[in-house]
């Protein structure tokens, strides 16, 4: 690998990489390997030419079977967005950024189309769910990487799940259409930064899957965050329940954050817009 | 939008864009739209430099509440390798290709970090269950374009799911970990083509999902996809059953796709792993 892929391997992984050698670096690996999340925007607009060629380089993701089970849903009426940002106060930049997409799961055509076509449809079980939900989400990378291409800001915003039965609501969602992830999109206002990955030490096996280093390889982890950005004390999560530990890194913080039941509902809501979930 | 861009979302979708004009086109971006899925490899080896580059990119997507449920699993050993390969005999190049992994989503994780950290694990329900599909399928989606970005081939392979438990013996996958795809990488040996997408007209609605024009839409659809690629009489579907159609499309090939059971023991394969799916 090139000196320049080496180094941002190293910065995605807090890790050392192989030595990297002099040749030019791929550009197009080198913006995945650089990928930052923003959610603080300019106020300049992002034209529709531009959202075009985002949104037809985002539907370029391959599909399962080629079923193209997904739906973006555009927020363009004002009064839809504010109503979906009054939903996220902790989210400002709902409210503020240019655009406003909602990617959603779609098994709804599929069997329309089989009415249509006179056949039936014999997949109502969970897989089906779970085929739209990728599709929707190879789609949703897809456009993050795509907006990332243009010079744009991107965010997904997972937590409209939260609201799901509002949000299917205020955008007409019919039966068998879920909504997926939010995504902002905008001209960034800052550099962003890069999140540090957890060592593949731990997220790639080798023929068989092996965590046995988890305890250690996490403790690591917990102190490559800790030094590139410790979590203020401000944000501490519950610690009337849990205490203050001598170090709040990643895994504290993440164990803390889902022992709080979040889209209990989520279940009901998905049985709600037909799916069986057999 | 420049003319490079113009004529690949053309090429994509098969309708016409807006006029490009010269400015020179963002490299990432056509990539994006260019994007093939290829099935047929040279024997070159895919080396192990390049894997690591393929892997730190593709786990730079972003990631749920930053849980990065997700782990990839390397079919490296030949045995194993070849008990997949005998899964999939209409799918020869899983046998041939170079490199080949299988993308899971892992909510395993999370669940040993709460007891490490000794806060229960709140969240086993559906949404558990989507979340790490989720990650795992931004993963997917970033390991294609990483791939493609190094000159690699891909395919991914969803049909591993009609084998989630044999898969998951021969990966020794622990609960709570599933198999969402495998993934081919090696060096193409053909050029591959560009699958022709649905009109924007179905899948970008503005506010309100509406997919009024359905039939229609569709209909044009399958004549674009038949002018540029005809679905040969030997591979139409259960002709017994539902006759010779005038055209046979898309619609008319993904209806009779579906109208057969697949993946009936999915769901009971997610629950035997530990999913609680409320």
């Amino acid at each position: 690998m090139t000196k320049m892929i080496a180094q941002l391997i190293e910065q995605r992984f807090g890790l050392p990489s192989a030595a990297g050698h002099d040749t030019p670096a791929e550009g197009e690996l080198a913006a995945i390997l650089s990928h930052r999340t923003h959610r603080r925007y300019t106020d300049a607009p992002v034209s529709e030419d531009l959202m075009q060629q985002v949104l037809a380089a985002g539907l370029s993701a391959p599909a399962k079977s080629d079923l193209q089970q997904v739906a973006i849903l555009r927020v363009e009426n004002a009064g839809i967005r504010q109503a979906i940002a009054e939903l996220l106060p902790s989210m400002p930049w709902v409210a503020q950024v240019a655009r406003f997409l909602v990617v959603c799961g779609d098994s709804r055509r599929i069997r329309r189309i089989c009415e249509l076509r006179n056949t039936p449809f014999a997949n109502d079980h969970l897989d089906a769910f779970l085929n739209a939900t990728t599709d929707a989400a190879l789609v949703l990378q897809n456009l993050i990487r795509a907006a990332s291409a243009a010079g744009l800001g991107a965010c997904p915003i997972s937590v409209i799940r939260n609201h799901a039965t509002r949000i299917a609501e205020l955008l007409a969602l019919p039966d068998y259409v879920f909504p997926l992830a939010g995504l902002c999109l905008g001209w960034p206002s800052r550099e962003g930064f890069v999140s540090l990955r957890l060592p593949m030490a731990l997220t790639v096996h080798v023929d068989r899957y092996d965590d046995t280093n988890l305890a250690a390889e996490v403790d690591g982890y917990d102190r490559r965050r800790d030094a590139r950005h410790s979590i203020p004390e401000n944000d501490w999560r519950q610690v009337g329940r849990f205490g203050k530990p001598s170090l709040y890194g990643w895994s504290e913080d993440k164990a803390r954050q889902v022992s709080v039941p979040e889209r209990q509902d989520f279940g009901a809501f998905i049985r709600r817009q037909g799916f069986k979930l057999d």
